[in-house]
């Protein structure tokens, strides 16, 4: 049997940190993805080149044998995954596992969800569990909470689900949005575990004035439900300008998601923020007009135009052992359905 | 008769904008001055070179005639004090009027305060009316009510009275002030008036948003005031900060002020901060080392390191008409005092 799964990366419109703190924030998926493929196998083999991760050979007795220079955070979410899902299910298949994804890894795009969810969801089917979406979701959410020692879920939700949500305590709700936005990414990764430290520091320091700015990314992050709504992207984008302010007093910005602000505005942009932690990471522009990528560009950062809104978590497609070695035709008679 | 009267120009540590929706804002007077030397004469004669009025001639009957390449906006600063003095304590005497000013203008450092200030003071005593320190201030306000359409009055206070002042609504308390400070002037001068009206506009486009974060500067002022009270430095730096982010939500910052601020604290600054209405003019900076001025120049901007809480109005010499020409005597024996 040979499972292809994938789950989209995210970004977050508004509300990061504040989502901490009992805040909503607005979400969306993106169409830039993570796959994976898995085939029969007698042991767990996960190969990933994207994911930094070289090649892990799991097997059964001797579990995690990881081959050098293998990232063993990104392994981590991996090993967790399994770990959670037997939890879940009981003893897995072996399995060979192929992972391969276009979302820059400790951007802040969701990468881990998007690699956590479908290799959940595709492992679970081949040992011949059809787990529900919400079942997957917060097996994911587990995942995330041990490997991070805290999550918000977020990442997890849209991973599985898809589309954009207004999120706020591990509740969601879906919001039609057409938002069109050029993601700019600093080359650098973003420490979601030093920006939630920094915020937690600056929120003992000056509980009241930070609790005030809480609030504040709350009333823009309702306001902004609206003009997503109304697709107003000019209320839009003052609202991400404002919101950028405040993320600035959180002290999460840098000089490289500052300059790519900045740029972005200079070329045109109808407003721009960090999305994500910050502290490096990515920001993200709504564009009036093609030269914001030029933009981002000019402020030392990758310009990445992206659409909003996309496909959750798909079952891509399903091939039966009988057909595992005939791809040209596996590919096109391969049921596709969705999970959940 | 020769007086010789000087005003500082001032920094606006916390609050500005805010101070306009009636929070409270603290500026201190810095060791930048406007001099202004008044001699006898049979018409009013005005020159400046540092204020970039070139030439003004005064005549009774045909009273306002410039010379070519004058600065008719400050020239109407000048206009506008003799006139509003004349209507309080009506026509005054013949002078010649020298200025000399080390504060850059339109640069948000009160440069036209602290040429009103000491202008009413020295033109007034010339024509023997010694008015209140707190005649004069009032005087100055208007003056700038006049010109500006819409004036704070915080500006005329502090070229008055000196010092570091806590100014809410038109009244003032004096704080004790020893905060050290390197002020960056990005050579771009700023416009307080498309400053303000882009403020109103936000205001109006979102209220409940912006009144928040005017309450939030409010805050992070009055907490300032006890951070200066104990020399705090760190606090108060990081109150900067937290009241950057804000005024970026306002919309006043610009690229160069960005670049400055960044690198300030690249260089080590405890906190860094725009100062007075945006849009261009002048950052501030607390240095823990030398190297703030350093990151300032690489930040594109002209580091002034300044002494803050300085001396207010000062008639600093009078000369009597006998003495006139003799510099060397008349300026040992010309009585030094204080107005007010």
């Amino acid at each position: 049997m040979k499972i292809r799964a994938s789950s989209p990366g995210k970004a977050i419109l508004f509300g990061e940190h504040a989502v901490v703190y009992g805040e909503p924030a607005i979400v969306t998926a993106i169409d830039r993805r993570t796959y994976v493929e898995v085939e029969d196998s007698k042991n767990i083999e996960i190969t990933s080149e994207d994911l930094e991760v070289k090649g892990i050979r799991i097997r059964p007795g001797k579990r995690f044998e990881t081959k050098e220079d293998v990232s063993f955070r990104r392994a981590s979410y991996i090993f967790t995954a399994i770990k959670v899902l037997e939890d879940e299910i009981g003893k897995i298949n072996g399995a060979r596992v192929e992972i391969k994804s276009d979302i820059p890894i400790a951007s802040g795009l969701g990468s881990s969800a998007a690699l956590v969810v479908p290799l959940i969801a595709s492992l679970a089917f081949h040992s011949g569990h059809e787990l529900s979406k919400d079942e997957i979701r917060k097996l994911g959410w587990r995942v995330e909470e041990e490997v991070q020692g805290a999550s918000s879920g977020v990442d997890t939700t849209i991973a599985t689900f898809g589309g954009t949500i207004l999120y706020r305590r591990g509740s969601y709700k879906e919001i039609r949005c057409k938002v069109p936005l050029v993601i700019g990414f600093s080359g650098k990764g973003s420490s979601t575990k030093r920006a939630l430290e920094e915020v937690r520091r600056r929120m003992r320091k000056n509980p009241e004035i930070i609790r005030g700015i809480m609030r504040g990314i709350g009333q823009i992050t309702r306001k902004a439900v609206i003009a997503i709504r109304q697709n107003n992207l000019e209320d839009l984008g003052e609202l991400m300008n404002l919101n950028q302010g405040l993320l600035y007093s959180l002290g999460v910005s840098s000089r490289e998601l500052d300059s790519m602000i900045r740029c972005s505005l200079e070329a045109g942009a109808l407003g721009a923020k960090i999305t994500g932690a910050g502290m490096g990471g990515c920001v993200i522009a709504i564009p009036n007009r093609n030269e914001v990528r030029v933009g981002i560009r000019l402020g030392g950062g990758i310009p990445i135009p992206v659409r909003t809104g996309e496909r959750g978590l798909e079952i891509e497609s399903v091939e039966d052992r009988g057909k595992r070695n005939n791809k040209e035709e596996g590919g096109e008679r391969g049921g596709k359905r969705r999970s959940g």
